[in-house]
């Protein structure tokens, strides 16, 4: 069956961001491994690690997995990381979410060294954003950027409508559409009408946590549509299925371009973060932290 | 003459929040001083100063005047500062702007420690505020909320449109507007049609430097306008006159409440410069860098 056109397909924007990646790694000498650190046993992480394993063979990069008990303290964590910050061999730190209740994890965030937060995750991160610095941007919200590219369409004075403003996507992309000229409205759970906003938009970008809450009546024909959202469903029969927060099927068939879920943002995700790792790598070269 | 209604005044704003920090400071103990940078001789850095140095003393804050000559360097400036970093006398560092053009301002503010950064300048600090933590926000932004607030409105759902994107004043006061629960729209010079978001807005933030950029047919009726441009008009005789980024007579015949130009956000903007002056004392007290 041939594949519906206006399917947006995360795979051929990981692969072109992969390829590059690994023209990079393969040029460059010794460039450090990456650490991915998983606290506590939360059974969705050991996807999301297995997913980045995977992208940084592709790419050539060394990843290690390290895994701490549920009874490690925070003090030992932010130690543990520190460590790592000082350790030259160490690239970049990835630290999988979620953690166990007694840990902080923006605190732990916030000690990773802003050079090797490859996640984007560091204040000092975000707030390079603002800036309109976007080497080192939260990774989905970067992966939104880069799909919403994908379409083609000139992003100066594009109208987008991003559907909500958490730090580590909704507020970030909505930046980094506006350094591309887009103008950005931020709707969230506290908006009179998200419809009349999305009704309007060129591109809607759309990352809650709500099954289907993106309907054909509230797209504009043609419009482009991400969508970040992963929610699982379980059937009557007790059977589950992973869907986003649009309700794709039928905003299809209003949408000039529409990211499945899975298979659209989730690709493209894990690609940005080894897109991270080698901006990580040239930054620390400028710092004079490498030779 | 009696005061039209509909004009918003900074100055009762200021004084609430002076009255406030004049609290705070009489009953703390020994607070530190703030220091004032300003390098090389620019006329207008002249008027911030003297206006900081009335609302530090309005407040008992000592507040310090260093003027570095216009030869100073890069790595003089940062040296310095990194000083008055470790110097626990020094409780804020305010560094003026403009600076002459071999200094790279955006370098000196991220010097700057977070802890006594009462500017909100530093990356880290507008990081912060994506995390919602809007304790030290860049004052101009923080002030334009607090005129927001002062009408009374209900921010939350409030349909707000920020015009211009800057990184010390739109951004942030963008996602502080959202923290507080409004609906945002950020428009630029490459927005197709700044009046067709304005129009439909219950609050317009105009930070452009446009003089008279927002007329009356770009305002809904009732709508409260914030404006924080400062430009210079020079008539034909000769004479200047210092006017908004609104055409303020105009537009306050349509409007709910509209910011003077001068008399709005400017008096504000100081009064939470000293705000942010008390809120490093609170975190470098937390911090244990104070008893």
């Amino acid at each position: 069956m041939k594949q519906d056109p206006r399917l947006l397909l995360g795979k051929p924007v990981q692969e072109r961001i992969l390829a590059e990646v690994r023209g990079i790694t393969n040029s460059a000498g010794r460039i450090g491994k990456l650490v991915s650190i998983s606290i506590g046993d939360v059974p969705e992480v050991a996807v999301y690690v297995r997913n980045q394993a995977r992208a940084a063979a592709a790419v050539d990069l060394p990843f290690d997995q390290e895994f701490w008990g549920g009874e490690v303290t925070q003090e030992e964590c932010k130690a543990r990381i520190q460590e790592m910050n000082d350790d030259p061999e160490v690239l970049g730190i990835i630290l999988q979410r979620p953690v166990p209740s007694h840990i902080n994890v923006r605190s732990l965030q916030s000690a990773i060294h802003p050079l090797k937060d490859v996640e984007g995750m560091n204040p000092a991160s975000i707030g390079n954003i603002v800036y309109n610095d976007v080497a080192m941007a939260p990774c989905t919200a970067a992966a939104a950027v880069e799909l919403v590219r994908a379409t083609g369409l000139n992003m100066e004075g594009l109208e987008v409508v991003m559907v909500g403003h958490s730090e580590i996507v909704g507020k970030p992309a909505a930046m980094m559409l506006m350094a591309e000229g887009a103008t950005v409205t931020v709707c969230h759970h506290l908006t009179r009408s998200v419809a009349m906003h999305s009704r309007r938009a060129d591109v809607i970008v759309v990352a809650v946590g709500k099954a289907h809450l993106i309907g054909p009546d509230m797209v504009k024909p043609g419009a482009a549509v991400i969508d970040i959202g992963i929610n699982q469903r379980v059937h009557p029969d007790g059977t589950t299925e992973i869907v986003g927060d649009v309700d794709t099927d039928a905003v299809k068939e209003v949408a000039g371009w529409i990211t499945p879920v899975p298979g659209g943002v989730g690709p493209v995700t894990v690609a940005i973060l080894m897109r991270n790792a080698i901006r990580a790598y040239e930054r620390q070269q400028a710092a004079g932290w490498r030779s």
